[in-house]
């Protein structure tokens, strides 16, 4: 269990990182940033930085001996890294969680295992294994890569038989699952925490509008029927209890007409979507990641306000930032990436 | 004006410059901290540290180039070390404002100058002088040191006509000033902020309770009647234009059997009784001190719960940690300081 004065380790050194940070600091922690990318927004928060590459085994030592328990804020950390740390320091989530979490297919696999819907998939290796996946579940299909995929990237959608061969092409041949076409009415998310105790709790649901597959707007609480909200909070209990993630796991959600909830996909970490509790809930989604991989016991995730509606500050959206400072109902927040580049996620804004 | 992405400099390590660097970072800022002291709370959460003394020019002459805007934490930071700095870089609150508030008896000049009561006061540089003093306000009365009090330090209560020259001698023979009594009910104090454009924002008059001259618990709003609530607020708004402090100015108060609204001192930075406002607020005092200085729009100061009390933990409160993060009304704030010695602050807790 770690104690106020101890030092919490984060890979990666982006926004998330960045927040977690600053939560870790409320609580008297000092954090450990480890990342490859000089002038990271996490690396503004702290003394304590290593900037290496997430292989370079000496830093990682290193590292491993100047923290007392390690996280993430980047899902993509290779597994041995994770491995490399757990021989040294507790490291949440573990190897074990993001071996399954970094792949589709075993993602897909772990989710339908324990039950639960997911878009109908098939493993794809081959142009020919892709020729026979899209017969089987039809057009519109999306072709993923099994690894590193995320807003959008590393992913064709298929329409025609026409596209097929070009989409195989276009991802260059790795392995990839083919996604069948689900008819979802909207999206939403749920954010469960876990300790090592095994002690779970779950923020309240959450409503999300993607543009160009990057997310744009969240409102929590979801407006949706309480049958709804129930099933989807029953979903992210089950995968974060068998999973048995230590952290955070985010759970990504299709909402069907007919009131059916199915996971789209699972990430172990704190979550675009989960901004708003920063300024609407009794604990923070990074107080509480903080909270589950210090061993602590977990924060109430009451709302504090009725409603909160987040929004990225994508791109030049970050340009219009005094207007947000001077609405008394907007909470502006930056990661102080200093370029600004069509839809990088720069800050968001918390609306009541 | 601050851009994001700019770094705001600030004078002392302490707590309270600690928790506006974590207000300056949700903002995108940057920050550089400037102190002598090493192993300084605010030292833990940025990379961009000085340690120096506040008369190193040449220290002092880097930190002006590494920033674009200087504030401070600590209010007895020498007013050369302001003069010098303001040459090159704006610097808020400036010299002006800190040579009143360092002061004891330009400070009390300053206020019944503005037509607002003090306890009754007298120059005091002698003993023959304090004895002349004693003769016209009485006792029970308090000799204080002119300057560098805080805390209680710095002061001798003088009961009967013995303690006199053991007070002058105590206080070693410096420039002081010997307050009269004030027979007052309750202390309260109310924070303002204001900007170089001239904007100001109170926050709600607050209740606070000293053991041993230290805080010990804060509860806003301070359960007062309408009228004094009023006339604090008034007294505050007067004493925050005529001194034309820019960023925050934390007025301390007195509060009479007859309704009479008494300034005690003043602090030119964010202060201890403000720290509910933390999650208690729509603006914190740190977020709103960066905000004065920065030159940007001042946020709202209405109260997001019906009440907040705010608790310090002095010395081996510390301890109990725990005992505060499993309870959901509470928010735990620590500090990050290693020694825990008796009357020390090392964090507090807001209670809803």
């Amino acid at each position: 269990m770690l104690k106020p004065g101890d030092t919490l380790g984060i890979l990666g050194g982006g926004q998330l990182g960045r927040m977690t940070a600053l939560a870790a600091a409320q609580y008297g922690l000092k954090t450990h940033v480890f990342c490859p990318e000089a002038d990271a927004p996490a690396g503004q928060v702290t003394p304590l930085l290593t900037y290496a590459d997430y292989h370079d085994r000496d830093a990682l030592a290193r590292f491993a001996d100047a923290v007392q328990a390690v996280t993430l804020e980047f899902e993509n950390v290779p597994v041995e890294t994770l491995a490399f740390l757990e021989q040294r320091v507790p490291v949440h989530p573990g190897p074990r969680v993001l071996a399954v979490t970094q792949d589709r297919l075993l993602e897909k696999d772990f989710i339908t295992g324990c039950g639960i819907a997911t878009a109908p998939y098939r493993a794809v290796d081959s142009l020919s294994g892709l020729q026979q996946a899209v017969q089987e579940l039809g057009f519109p299909a999306i072709l993923k890569t099994r690894r590193m995929g995320y807003d959008g990237k590393g992913q064709v959608t298929l329409q025609t038989a026409d596209d097929v061969a070009v989409a195989w092409e276009k991802l260059g041949g790795q392995p990839c699952i083919l996604e069948g076409f689900v008819g979802f009415e909207s999206e939403a998310s749920i954010i469960a925490a876990r300790n090592a105790a095994g002690e779970t709790a779950l923020f309240p649901l959450t409503a999300n509008r993607h543009e160009h597959h990057i997310l744009r707007e969240s409102i929590a609480p979801a407006p949706v029927a309480p049958d709804v909200a129930g099933r989807a909070t029953a979903i992210a209990q089950t995968l974060t209890e068998r999973l048995q993630v230590v952290g955070l796991l985010a759970v990504e959600l299709f909402l069907l007409p007919d009131g059916q909830v199915v996971v789209n996909e699972l990430a172990p970490r704190p979550h675009n979507s989960g901004h708003w509790t920063m300024d609407g809930c009794a604990t923070s989604q990074f107080h509480q990641l903080v909270r589950a991989v210090a061993g602590w016991p977990l924060g109430a995730t009451d709302m504090t306000a009725p409603r909160v509606r987040m929004r990225n500050l994508l791109g030049e959206d970050v340009l219009h930032w005094q207007d947000h400072l001077a609405d008394p109902a907007a909470r502006l927040h930056l990661y102080g990436k200093p370029e600004v580049r069509p839809g990088r996620k720069l800050g968001h804004v918390n609306f009541y």
